[in-house]
C-alpha cells in the first residue's frame, strides 16, 4: 500500500469542514449575545503553506476583546513544542488544523472562556500518516458563581459521556493540571476539559470526540454569558478583573503549549496573541482582604474541585 | 588542596558587599529623581537557603512602578535555564547573587530601563568552585531621542573601556541579539550591554567588570530621567506607552533567561515579576500611522544601530 497526499487530504477534508462551521456558529452566537459589535475577519497565509481566518471582536457591549481563529498550517518541520514528547518526528512535515478562541468580557461578572480543538497530521515518506487530536475548554471567572461552574462542568461531562465514563474525570483532571500557574501555586480558573495526543480510538471516533467538545463549548458558555452580562459592577470589580487578567497573560506566555507551538512554527503573531487581554494591570504583592468576594474567588473557586 | 565552603565565601563576601551598596545607591538616586515616592523594602527567605531584599517604588511623581532587588539564593540543583548550556552541572549545588532592576516611568518620554548584575558559583564536592558573572543594562524608549541613545551607549562603552577595545562591541551586539522579540521580528529597545558566562578573566577582573557595569548604569540613566521627566504629554502618548509595555511583558515571560531562572529555582514570584509594568494594553493588529512619532520609534530607534 502506498500512502500519499490523497490519504492525508481524505482525513483532513471533513475536519476542515467541521472547523469552519464551528467558527461560524460560535461567532454568530457571540455576536448575538453581544448585540453591538461584530467580528472583523482577516485571512492570512503561512510562510510554509496554509493559513488562517482570524475573527476578532472588540469594544462590544459584552465582549471587550475576543478572537475566534481558524488555522490550517503546513510545515516542513514540527516545532519543538510538539517534538519534545516525540523526538522521532523531528524533521517530519506536518499539517495542523484548529479553532482557537479566547473571550475577554467587559463585565467582571462574566468569566473569560477559552476553547481549542486541533488535529495534527504528520507525514513521513512511504509511511502511513501519524495523527492526533487535542484541545479542550476551560473557564476563568473573576467572581465565582457555584451554578455557573456546575453548569460548565455538566457540559464538559456531557461532551465526554458517549465516549466512556472514565473520559470526563480523566480530561477534567488533565485540565486542572495543565491550566496551573506553578510559580503562583494557583489554578488559572475552574477548569473544564483538556486532552492532547488523542489517537487511542480510530480516527473517526477521535474526530467525533473533538466535534463534541467544540459543540458543547457553545452550550457551556452561552447561558453563563446571558446570565451575567447585565450584572451591575463598579470600579472595584473592574480593578480586580484587570489584575486577575495578569494571570492569564502569565499563563499564556510562560506555559501554554499552543502559544509556544504557534510562535515557534512561525504562525501569525497577532492571531496567536489575540488571547492576551486588552487591558491588564500588575500590582506588586497584592492580596485580597479576608472575607471579600475577591478572597472568595481564591478560596472557593481557584481550587481543584469536583463540580459535578 | 581542599576546597570547602570557606573558599566560596571568600569569593562571595566582596560581591555581596558591592551588590548591597549598589542597591542602596541606585534607590537613593531614583528617590531623589522622583521627589515624591519612597522605596518600600521587604526581605524574604528562599526555601532552600538565602533570600533577598526587594525594594519597590510605586505611584511616584516620576516612577509609576519600579523594583530594585537584591537576592542571594542557595540551591541544591541548578535550574534548567542554567544547565541547558552546562549539562555537566545538573545536580550541583549553587549560589546566585545579583541585583536586578526595572523602572517603569509614568511619563512616556522617560524610557524604561533594566539593569542586572549577577554572579553564580557552583560547588561540586572536592572540586574547585566554578563561577561566572552575567548581566548588563538596556533601555526601552517609547519616544526616541537621539541624544539619549548616544549618551546611554557612551556610558555602556565607558563601562567596558578598561577591559579592552573589543568588549563594548561584543557585549553591545550580544545585547541586541538577546533583547529581541523573534515573534515580532523587533528589538525590545535600543540595547546597551549584555554578557553571560563571563569567566575568561580571573575572578577579580570579572568582578571588577561587573562593578563597572553597575556603576555606569547610574551614570547612564539618571541624566535621561532628569532631562525627560517634565516633558509634557497627553492621552495619545500614554496610550502608546501602555501598548508598547505589552512588548516588555512578552519578552520577559517568553524569553528572559533571568525570569525563567528565577521562577524555576523557586525564587520569590512577586520579586521576579516586579519587572512587569503596572498597566498594559494589547490592541489587535495595531500599527502606527506613517510619519508619526510612534512610527519613528520603530523606524529609527528599534533597529540595530551603532550609537557611538
Amino acid at each position: 500500500m502506498r500512502y500519499d497526499i490523497g490519504m492525508t487530504s481524505e482525513l483532513i477534508t471533513p475536519v476542515k469542514t467541521f472547523l469552519h462551521d464551528l467558527q461560524n456558529r460560535i461567532c454568530q452566537i457571540l455576536e448575538q449575545e453581544d448585540g453591538l459589535a461584530k467580528f472583523a475577519e482577516e485571512t492570512w497565509q503561512h510562510h510554509s503553506g496554509g493559513g488562517g481566518i482570524s475573527r476578532v471582536i472588540e469594544n462590544g457591549a459584552v465582549i471587550e476583546k475576543g478572537g475566534v481563529n481558524f488555522s490550517h498550517v503546513e510545515g516542513c518541520e514540527l516545532p519543538k513544542a510538539a517534538t519534545d514528547k516525540r523526538p522521532e518526528l523531528a524533521n517530519a512535515s506536518f499539517q495542523a488544523l484548529g479553532v482557537s478562541l479566547v473571550i475577554h468580557p467587559q463585565n467582571p461578572y462574566v468569566p473569560t472562556a477559552h476553547l481549542n480543538v486541533r488535529c495534527i497530521i504528520v507525514e513521513k515518506a512511504g509511511k502511513p500518516p501519524i495523527w492526533w487530536f487535542g484541545g479542550g475548554f476551560d473557564m476563568t471567572p473573576y467572581y465565582g458563581f457555584e451554578e455557573d461552574c456546575v453548569h460548565w462542568h455538566q457540559m464538559a461531562k456531557a461532551a465526554c459521556a458517549p465516549f466512556g465514563e472514565d473520559i470526563y474525570p480523566k480530561f477534567k483532571k488533565w485540565c486542572d493540571q495543565y491550566f496551573y500557574l506553578k510559580h503562583r501555586d494557583e489554578p488559572r480558573g475552574i477548569g473544564g476539559l483538556f486532552f492532547d495526543d488523542l489517537n487511542e480510538w480510530d480516527f473517526d471516533q477521535c474526530f467525533a470526540f473533538m466535534q463534541n467538545v467544540g459543540n458543547h463549548f457553545i452550550k457551556a458558555y452561552q447561558p453563563i454569558v446571558a446570565r451575567r452580562k447585565n450584572h451591575a459592577y463598579g470600579g472595584l470589580e473592574r480593578d480586580f478583573q484587570l489584575y486577575r487578567r495578569g494571570r492569564y497573560v502569565e499563563f499564556n506566555l510562560l506555559y501554554d503549549r499552543g502559544t509556544h507551538f504557534g510562535l515557534q512554527s512561525g504562525g501569525r503573531t497577532e492571531s496567536i496573541l489575540m488571547s492576551l487581554p486588552p487591558q491588564v494591570t500588575w500590582r506588586y504583592n497584592w492580596q485580597p482582604e479576608r472575607g471579600t468576594r475577591e478572597a472568595e474567588l481564591y478560596e472557593t473557586f481557584l481550587v481543584a474541585r469536583e463540580w459535578v
